[in-house]
C-alpha cells in the first residue's frame, strides 16, 4: 500500500509503556513535523501495563501487542500494518527487536546503543543489509541544527584541517547508588546484562563519540581509557576518561579526549564538543544548544545562532522557528523523526531519500558499540591504546 | 458527540497556509502532546493557497474551505466538526473569525493581541462569555516551565512584596524599512489598519506586559510612555520606553520598567523579565528558557533548571524531559495547547477544567489590548501617567 | 619644582581613613601604573583615626593633619608639597575640600558625585577654572578598556546614528533598612545632608548616566522619572525608574531608559549599558567588563575581549595585559589615575596632555549633580519632562 | 636593617625590560597592594635596554645591573640592599638567577616553571633550603580569591570525597608558526634550550596541574600523556593530552584529565577547572575568575561571587574591594606578593609568616617540572602511565 507524501507513516513502538522516559521522547518527536501516526504498540513487558499504556495512547486494543515478536509477526501481515517501528527499550531487547521487524519488512528506528554487545551489533548490521529496510539509530544529538551547521563549517573547510577535538557529557544522577532503591532507569542501565558492559560509556560515551564523528567526519584510529566505577557495589563504569587518535587526513591527525561521567554534581546533560583547525574553532554546549560559538582564527569569536545571521542551509533546512525563539531537544530529536520519514517515504515509491537527508544508521550503531568494547577493554589493559574492532 | 479523553480534538485553522511563521508553529504546538487533530481550516485568502496548504497537511478536500464564515457555518453544523478553532491571522481579522467561531459553538484559541482595537475586544470578550465556549489566547510565553516556576514562587511568598518590574522584549527585525521590500509579516505588522495602532507595542510589548502580569499578579495602575517610530516612515511604533505604576499590594506599591523595540540590533527575541521583592529576586531570558535566576536576599544566587532541583509542582507538571534537555519556544507553545486540551476535554462533558489548569483568556486579551492604547495615548499626551482602559 | 616624568606625582588624600572603602580604592588605583607617591593626608575627622592611618599607610607623621583646610594650607605652602589630591569623603565635603585645594594651586582628584547640590557644583567649576589646575572626577568606569572600544566604536561611526539607550545600575545592598544599624556606607548615602537629594540617582544613577553620555557623546535634552524610596523610612530614593529624551544628532533623536536601584535582590554592581543605532548594537555589563559585544546589524554577534582581535587603539592604549586575563575594576580605576598623570605630568611643564588622553572633569561633574536634581523635580512633579539646569 | 612593617619591602628584577610582558605584571602585582618599592634590576641582557628600563621606572642608575650575578653580588653587600628579587627571566636562567639571590641572602620571588629541567629544580630546592631564605613561586592563578574560595570547600569537606578532576588550560596564539616571525615572547617559548622539554605543557600545563593540586590537596599517583607539536617544525609541544591519577584519599582515588593547548583557535587563556566529589560539585573559569559555581548534589547550582554571599575566610581575605566589582588577573597575581610581603616581614624579624599565609614555592616548581618531565616522557612511551620522579 504505497502512500502519497501527506498521508502520515504508520509507526509501532516497542517498549515506552506508562512511567518511561525516552518512549515518550520519540513519540513526541513522531508527532512534531506530523509525519507520523501512533498505530500499534508492544509497549510494556507486564501485560496490564502495556494495555492501559495503549488505550491512553488511542492504539486501539488489537494493535497492542503483549510481545514484539507477536506484533511483528501481525503487522507484517497487514495490508496496512506499520511500516516502521520505534524500539525503546533497555538496551538488551534492541537486537532481537529489530531483528524481528526488519524481518518482517519493516523499517526500524532504534534507541542507542544499537545492541548490548559488538557481535549482536555486526550481526543486525548483516541482518540490516539483508532486509533492505532502513535502520534509523535515535543518535538525537545529530539533529540540533547548530550541530548540523558545525558540521557543514566543518566540511566546507572553515576551520581548516582538524587539530583537536573536545568532547564530554557529563550527568550526576548516579552520584549516589540510586539504582539500589530502582530509581527510573538506573536500574537496567547499571545492570550489564541489560545495558552491555558498558555504563557511562554505553550511555552518554557514545553520544559525545558519534557527535565528534558526526561533526569531524574523522576515523578514530585508537583510544586510551581509564574506567572508574566510583560508586561502591556499581557493576559498569559510571566515570569514563579517554584519549582519541584519530585517522590522518590531509596530513593532520587529529587528537582528542572524551570524558564521560555519571557522578559529577552540577551537571544535568553536559553533553559538549569542542574542535579546533588549523583556521578556526567551534564550541557547543547541548544545555544551550541554539548557540554555536565560532572562532576564526585571529578575528573576534562569533556567536552563531539558529536560523540567525550565518545560519548555513545545513541548518536552516531543520530549523522549524526564527532565531531567538530556542528549540530544544525535542525538535532536535524530531529532525532525526524528520530525516527518517523522508527516507520511508521514497522508500515506499522505492527510492532512495534526497541526498540532503542525514541521519545515523547501523553503521554509527556499530562503531558506538565498538567504542565502548574498546573503552572497556583500553581500561582493563591498563589504558594501553586499543582499536575498535570493526 | 462526546468522545474520551484519549481521543484528540478535532481541530481546525484559520490562516496560516504556506509561507506563515505563526500557522506551522500553533501545528507543531497542537501535536506535541497528541491531544489534537487538525482537520479542517480556511487557510489562506487566497483560494488556490488554501487548497495546497490544506493537501500538504492531509486536511480533506471537502474540509478545506474558502473562508472562515463558511467553514464556522458547515463545521458548526457537522456532527463530526470541530471542536476548537486556531485562528492565526492578522490582527484586524481575528475579531470576525472568532465571532464567527464563537457564534457557531466551537471554542476558540486565538494569536495575540486579541483584536486591532480596543472596543472589538471589550465585545468579543461579551461574546465569549455569552457563547459558554472557550476562548484561549496564545501568550505562548507563559507556557515555559520556568515562567511557572517563578509565577508559584511569587505566590508562594518568595520574594516577599514585589517592589520592582522589568520586562522587556527587543528585537532588531525592523531596523530597516524592510516592509517596503515585502518581508514576510513586516508588511501587516506595520500597517494599522492590520494590526492596530501599536506596533513594537502590540506585537511584542503585551507579551512583556502579559508576562510581568502572569508571574507577578499585580495589576497596572497606571503607564508612562514614550514611542517611536525610528524609521523613516512607519506608520506604528518600532521602540517603546514605558514605565509602570502597579496597584499596591499588600501596602507595597511596585513599580516597573517596559521596553519593547525591532530597532535594537542584536537582539533576536530579547524577552526577559526580572522581579525583585523584599525577600528575593529572580530574573529570566526567554533565548534560554530553562533557567531562571533566583536569589533569596542575603544568599548567593541560585541557578533553577526546569526539572531540576527545587522545581516546584506548577513547572514539573508541564515539564516533558529530564532537566538538562533543553525544552523550547514550541514546548511552551505546547503548553497553552496542552491546558486548552484539558479544559476542553472537560468541557466535553459539562465540566470545568483542573484548578490547576491554566491559560491566558479573553481578559488578557482585553488588557492587552488597552496595555497598547495606553501606551499610544499617553505617548501622544507627551507621556503623561495614564490607566488602561478597562 | 618641576618633575621629571618618571618621578611620581606627590599624591594627598582627603577622607580614607581605616575601613572606608573607596579610600582603599583610590590608593590602588594610584599606586597600579606607579605614577603616584602618597605622602599626605587628612584621612579622618577622628584625629586617633587619622592618625594610625597614616602610620598605616606610610605618610610621615608630620604631613598628616587634622584637617583638609589646614593640609590645604600647609601643602599648597612646601616647595614639595603635593601635587595633586584625591577628596574621597562622603558628598557634602566634596565642595569645601575641593575648593581648598584648587585656591592652595593644588590639582584634585575627586569622587563623585562633584557636590551635593548643583550650586556648589556650578560654583566649583568656576573657582576650578579660576585656579588653572586640573579637576579630575572619578567616574571610573570610563577607564574600562571595552568602555573606550564602545566609544571609538560609535565616534567611528559603526554603530551608525544612534536610536536606543538603555542604562542600568542595580545593586541590592539597601534592600533592608541597614543604615538603622549603622552600616558601612549606608548612613551618609542615605542622609540628604550629605548625600545630597539623590540617594541612588545620586550614588549610581549618575554613574550609568555619565556612562551613556560618555560612550554615546549624545546630550540630554529631557528625562522623566519617577523614584522611590521602597524602605520605609528611607530619606532617599533607593530606586529610580527614568526615561530619557537626547537631542538630535545628524537628525535623530535618540531616546533612552535608565535603571538605578539598590533594592534589588540578586544584583551586586550591575551596571549595564546596550546602545543601538542604525548599524549595529554594543551591551556591556561592568560585572564581566572585559567583554564588548558588538553586533553589525544583519551579521552574528560578535565577542570584542580587551586586547583582543578587533580592540580600536583607544582600548589597547589603556589595557595592562593580554586578551583572556582580565582586568578588573581597580584596573579601570586606575586608569582615571593614569590619565590624570599624564595631564598633571603635561601640566609640570606648562603644557596641556595629550589629545588622546580622556577623563571625567567638573563639567561632568556638574552635568551628574544635574542630572540628580533633574530626577527628583520631575519625579516630584509626576514625572513631568524636565531638562538639566545647566 | 629590620624595617617596621609599613616600611616597603626593597625589592629588585632580574628581566623584564621594556616590552616584556611578564616583568610588567610583576612589577603592577608588587605595587598593588604597597607592600614593595622597586629599587634595583638587572632588566635586559641588552645593556641599553637595560640602561632606558631602569630610568622609566626609577630605578637609580647606580642600582642598574649590567647582570643578575653582579646584582646579587652588590645589593647583597648592601646595608639597605634589595631584600628580595623577582626574576622574570626566560626560563632557562631561573635556575642561575634564583642561585645567586639565596646565595646572596636575598629572597627570591620567582616565575614559574621554576627551572628548565627537574635536576635544576632539585638542585635549587636544597639551595633554598640551605639558604633559610623564602622561595616564592608565582602560580599566580592561586591567589585569586574563589580558587582561595575553592580550596577552603574541599578543605571543609563541602565536596565530600574527590572523584573527578578536569582541569584545561587551552590558548591559540601558537596556532600559526608565529616564532619564525619573531612574535613577542614565542621564540623562547618554543626554544628548548631556553623553555625546556615542554612546550605548552611547561608554559601553561603546569599551571592547570599546580592548580587542580592546589585546590584538591590530591597528590599525583600517575599520569598518561599524548603530546603533540602540531605545527610544523615546532620543536616543543603545542597541545596535550593527559589522564590523571591521583593517590587514593580516605579510601577514594580520585581521577582526572588534563588538557593544555595553545592552537585552540577562539581561547584566549582558557583555564578552567572542575572538581567533583561525593558531596558536590564545584567549577571555575579564569577569564571570568570573580565566579565559582557550586552545586551541592541534588541542590540547585550557586553562584558564589567574590566576597558575596557564601564567601569564606580564605577568600574574603585576599579580596580588595565589594562584590559584583570584578577583581582580575593582575589582583590575583597582587596577591601572591601580599601574601609573600607577609612571610618577608616576618622573616625581618626572624619569624614564621601567619598560618593563613599560602603561596606556591620551591617544592610547587620541583612538582611542576617533574609534571612537564613525566608528560614527555610518558607520551615518548605511548603514553604508558608514568610517575612524577620526585
Amino acid at each position: 500500500m504505497v502512500e502519497p507524501d501527506n498521508k502520515p507513516i504508520r509507526l509501532g513502538m516497542v517498549g515506552g509503556g506508562q512511567g518511561a522516559f525516552i518512549g515518550g521522547v520519540h513519540r513526541i518527536a513522531a508527532r512534531i513535523d506530523g509525519q507520523f501516526t501512533l498505530v500499534a504498540g508492544a509497549l510494556s513487558s507486564d501485560p496490564e501495563r502495556a494495555r492501559t499504556s495503549a488505550e491512553e495512547l488511542g492504539i486501539a486494543e488489537d494493535r497492542s501487542y503483549a510481545s514484539f515478536a507477536e506484533m511483528a509477526e501481525v503487522e507484517g501481515a497487514l495490508a496496512d500494518g506499520i511500516e516502521a517501528v520505534s524500539i525503546v527499550t533497555p538496551n538488551h531487547l534492541h537486537f532481537p527487536a529489530a531483528k524481528a521487524f526488519l524481518e518482517a519488512g519493516i523499517h526500524v528506528i532504534c534507541d542507542k546503543p544499537v545492541t548490548s554487545n559488538l557481535a549482536d551489533a555486526k550481526t543486525l548490521a548483516e541482518i540490516a543489509e539483508r532486509s533492505g529496510k532502513l535502520f534509523v539509530l535515535t543518535h538525537n544529538y545529530t539533529g540540533y541544527p547548530q550541530i548540523r551547521q558545525a558540521r557543514q563549517m566543518v566540511a566546507d573547510g572553515l576551520l581548516g584541517d582538524i587539530r583537536v577535538v573536545q568532547a564530554e557529557y557529563p550527568q550526576d544522577w548516579l552520584t549516589e547508588k540510586v539504582e539500589d532503591s530502582g530509581a527510573k532507569g538506573a536500574v537496567w542501565r547499571t545492570d550489564p546484562a541489560q545495558s552491555g558492559v558498558g555504563g557511562s560509556t554505553g550511555d552518554i560515551g557514545t553520544h559525545a563519540f558519534n557527535l565528534a564523528r558526526f561533526v569531524t567526519g574523522l576515523e578514530l584510529d585508537a583510544l586510551a581509557a581509564d574506567l572508574d566505577a566510583f560508586v561502591d557495589g556499581r557493576a559498569v563504569d559510571d566515570n569514563a576518561n579517554v584519549m582519541l587518535r584519530f585517522k590522518a587526513q590531509n596530513g593532520v591527525a587529529a587528537k582528542g579526549m572524551l570524558w564521560a561521567s555519571q557522578v559529577a554534581p552540577g551537571n544535568e546533560n553536559g553533553l559538549r564538543l569542542r574542535v579546533y583547525g588549523t583556521k578556526g574553532g567551534i564550541e557547543w554546549f547541548q544545555a544551550d544548544p541554539n548557540y554555536l560559538w565560532y572562532t576564526p582564527f585571529g578575528e573576534p569569536k562569533r556567536l552563531l545562532t539558529r536560523n540567525g545571521a550565518g545560519a548555513l542551509p545545513a541548518s536552516t533546512r531543520v530549523s522549524r522557528i526564527p532565531a531567538g525563539h530556542p528549540e530544544g531537544y525535542l525538535e532536535g530529536f524530531a529532525t532525526i523523526y524528520a530525516e527518517a520519514a523522508r527516507a520511508i517515504k521514497a522508500a515506499r515509491g522505492g527510492r532512495q531519500g534526497p541526498a540532503e537527508v542525514v541521519f545515523p544508521t547501523i553503521a554509527d550503531g556499530v562503531e558506538g558499540v565498538a567504542f565502548v568494547e574498546a573503552c572497556v577493554r583500553s581500561s582493563q589493559n591498563d589504558g594501553a591504546w586499543t582499536k575498535l574492532d570493526l
